[in-house]
Formats: C-alpha cells, structure tokens, sequence
C-alpha cells in the first residue's frame, strides 16, 4: 500500500487534543494544500481563514452553545452539554481553518470541501489529526454572525461552511465502519 | 516534502486520455479511498457508479451533447462542440466513478466531494490521471433522466452530484495558477 493510500485509509476524525499548538510552518503547508485543491471550472471560490488564537474559537463555541440552548429543534444531550460550558465547536483542537466560499458560486460548498480534505490528508501525513466540522457555523450566520465574521477577516458577502481542527490527537478512535452496498459496476 | 503533501501539489486536471483500460484492481483500490472519505455526522451519504463500459459514458455525453445544443443560455463555443460530435462529458477517460447524493441530506454534495477527492489523490498514486467533472449530471437529472439513472444502476431518489473521470493522462498540461490573497490568520 502506497503512502497516499494508507493515509487515505487510516485517517480517522479525532475529538479529543493535547494543547501543544501546531507549529505555524506546518500549518502553512497544510493551508498551501488546501490551496491546491481542485475546484469547478478551476474558479477556487474559497477563503481560509487560519485560527490559531484559542480564544477566538472559544468565542465562536460559546455562541454556537448559545444558539444550541435556545433552539427548540435540539435533541436534549446537545442541550445538556451547551448548557455545562463544555461545548465546544472545535473538539479542544489549538487551531482550526474556517472555510468561507465565495458569493453566489454554485459549487462553492463543493470547492472548500475539496480544500478541506487535502489539508485533512496533508495533516495526517505531517503527524497531526484532524476533525471535519460543520457545527461552527451557525454563530456566524447573517446578521448575528456579521461582527464575528469581521473580526475573522472573512471577506465580506462570503459564507463559511465547513472547518477543519487541527491538532494533536489525545485520542485515538476507533475506525468508523463503512457503509456496505453503496457501489455498482457498469462495465 | 512527503508522498502525501507531494501527490496533493502536483496533481492536475487532466483532459486527454489514452483508450488503455484502467485494471479493475486499481479502481477498487480507489473507490475504497472514496469510501474511507470523511462525511457528516459519518452519515456516508452517497452512492458510486463505477463506469468501465465507454459505450455508456458515450451515451451519457450524447445525451449531455443534445441539451447543449437546445440551451440558449450556453456559450457559443460549447453549442459548437456539441454540434460537431466530439463533445466529452468525460474528456475521452476510459472511465468514471460517478457519484450520487442520498435523498434528502443537506451535506451529501460536501460528502461526495471528499470521496471524489479521495479518489483522485489515490488515483494520481498509482501512476493514474484524473479530471473532477460536475458537467455530466444534466441528462441524468429529473424525468428526462430516469431511464439512464435506472440503467446505471443509482438507486431510487440519489441524485448525481459528481463525478471522476480516470485513466492515463495523454496531456501533461500547465499547473493552473493558485488564486493569491485567499488566507488569513488570527494568532
């Protein structure tokens, strides 16, 4: 098995993190990953915004906890942990790249997806783990979400999407199964 | 620079194929990298068509090919494409794993697109080329579309969202130049 496959094959979605931060260098590589993704029409309709302040995620947590408290449509343990001040949007990762895409681009969920996995597979492959999130977007939603999102540097009209934490695992996961007869063969 | 971060930076779209057959091996090798793809909440919703038969990727582009010619909004450029019979959903791929999207997920797009992802890095590993394509799916959307859905086998509901076209490269083109001033960091 060739190196790209295995990690393709062992990467596992991490929840749990030391604090040690993630060095910046390796962090730019994994951005400049992200960066070469591919995307429709080769249009890139994405912003990274890299969070390496602990604080501002937790920020953003506390207002998704917020959120999470008074919505009625949220299954009770999601309350629960809301309401114990141990929410947190970003599963104790030190860092984490907020993927904005770009005003009215189609397949603009679909280029930051791409980025997103490149840099999940880039940070493997440097030693560190990483957890897939979309949970941290409600806060910075229209007009509740504007301040927040000036703050990040998220470039105005853009819509953030999907987040990678970044870090190192304190946790090693179990492999999720995979789901069974979900391929076909025309040959 | 590792395998991983190396095969992410240097892989390219690519749009010319020799008619060589990609081994069935290597396609299982890389629907399972599909398969082992981050998706949210691991909810994996997807389906994949693996199309090793060129006659049914053919069809699909002839269907494609006519609603070009019939769409006043499409370039002129395109409409002539269509018209001459060279037109290529696949770019002359040998062929395509075509993805589908669970009914009724909000992030089977985002799903499909980390396995497509997945699948391309893996492919680009084994000696492969690819080219992300979106622009297959109209023939096989909505009425029109059914009887071609059916015969691929995409089960009742799934919407096909993506797909990758695969086999060796007969085209070494020009790395596209990366979008600058798309980062920001907040240390």
């Amino acid at each position: 098995m060739n190196p790209v496959i295995e990690t393709i094959l062992t990467r596992r979605a991490v929840r749990k993190y030391e604090k040690q931060p993630v060095p910046r260098e390796l962090l730019e590589q994994i951005v400049d990953c992200g960066r070469y993704a591919p995307s429709a029409m080769g249009l890139q309709t994405w912003h990274f915004t890299v969070v390496t302040d602990r604080k501002v995620l937790d920020r953003i947590s506390e207002a998704n906890a917020k959120l999470v408290a008074s919505d009625p449509n949220v299954p009770a343990t999601l309350k629960e942990e809301a309401a114990s001040g141990r929410f947190d949007s970003f599963r104790g990762a030190p860092c984490a790249v907020l993927m904005s895409g770009e005003p009215g681009r189609k397949f603009a969920d679909v280029d930051c997806a791409n980025a997103v996995e490149n840099m999940a597979l880039a940070a493997e492959s440097l030693g560190l783990n990483t957890c897939y999130i979309a949970s941290f977007v409600p806060c910075l939603l229209g007009e509740q979400g504007a301040q927040l999102r000036r703050e990040l540097g998220i470039p105005e009209g853009y819509t953030p999407n999907l987040a990678l934490a970044i870090g190192y695992g304190a946790d090693a996961p179990t492999p999720a199964p995979r789901r069974e007869g979900c391929v076909n063969w025309v040959e």
